[in-house]
């Protein structure tokens, strides 16, 4: 598979455009234009084809982009189809909201684990999911082989469960534990829900 | 106060500008330059240049930005120590985790009321507040007069209650109803949790 190389903040954009794109589709479009892209997303036109130029997108010169391919074409980047096996581990309210919220497969992952610290939790049903106990994450991780990991711990304990899981092979870390966390070898991608709430209150504010 | 104009994509990056200034104040650090802003958030420090420009930080040529006093600024334009009146409505599972995860105080708002339309949820307790009906919504919003609204409902409902916030003075809504919600006269910010689990794939599949 072709890989690509763009700055985090063009690789931030892509699944707004994906998700603008799946609109287009169910209005019934079949072209769009980065004009018509910008306009919607509140971007230049420049800035749309400059993004998508870093996949190889480059649309035709006056006839815009084909919606359907663009839209696949990104979904391919992303890699959604392959869906790779994560686990999650923390399976308190937090972790229940993202494993039965959380639509894992259509976005390039399967849920095939989930882990908890708690004896009262252990045996459970999430997700479809029996939860097991934490002592034994190396023998499913040497089995299974996840490639991700979706943290719902408490921020004390999630540095330390990143690294653990890390030297188990986990590639890329989805983290809800409400603090910064950095691993060797490992992407980390962190929810701060807190900062669309700040973008309601500057909205708010300059009204 | 002063009011700015942004385009939305310059107001999505405020957040994260203000999230790396308090980072940099916990690091001890009392100046900064567009450059390392720039080379931490993975952008030109052109762009961040002309992004703060947009809200009246120029910085001083050749000394850059001092930190605390941007810090401050950011915090001022989004409005965060306004502390504006807001309700949550969905008291189940999501509204839970939401109502007691959420730094509300810190981003500019203060839960002031949680609604559910389910009889067994009534009465009891989350986030310190009580559990209200739904009947109650408009007595309420006419006494208390919450600026915004956090939306934790199925998607099937959703519209349907913003437009009755927004005809009870709603000005904002926090959507994180899986569901794209359009209400005239009320800005509605909407939490793609997907998004970021989309940019981690991409991380995987590129690395």
């Amino acid at each position: 598979m072709q890989k690509y190389e763009a700055s985090s903040s063009v690789v931030r954009r892509l699944p707004r455009y994906y998700r603008l794109l799946k609109e287009l589709e169910r209005e019934g479009q079949r072209r769009t234009s980065s004009r018509e892209l910008g306009e919607r997303l509140g971007m230049t036109s420049s800035q749309i084809r400059q993004d998508l130029s870093c996949f190889g997108c480059f649309g035709q010169q006056g006839r815009g982009y084909t919606v359907t391919e663009l839209r696949e074409h990104l979904e391919c980047i992303m890699g959604l189809p392959q869906k790779l096996p994560a686990i999650l581990v923390g399976a308190g309210s937090l972790g229940k909201v993202v494993s039965e919220n959380v639509r894992f497969e259509q976005r390039g992952f399967r849920l095939t684990g989930i882990f908890d610290i708690k004896p009262e939790l252990i045996g459970k049903e999430l997700a479809g999911l029996s939860i097991l106990p934490m002592e034994q994450l190396e023998t499913f991780c040497a089995e299974h082989q996840p490639a991700a990991a979706v943290l719902c711990l408490p921020k004390e304990s999630a540095q330390a469960a990143a690294e653990q899981l890390v030297s188990l092979g986990v590639r890329g870390l989805w983290n809800f534990s409400h603090c910064d966390i950095a691993v060797k070898g490992a992407k980390v991608v962190t929810v701060h829900l807190d900062d669309s709430l700040m973008t309601l209150s500057y909205h708010l504010h300059n009204q």
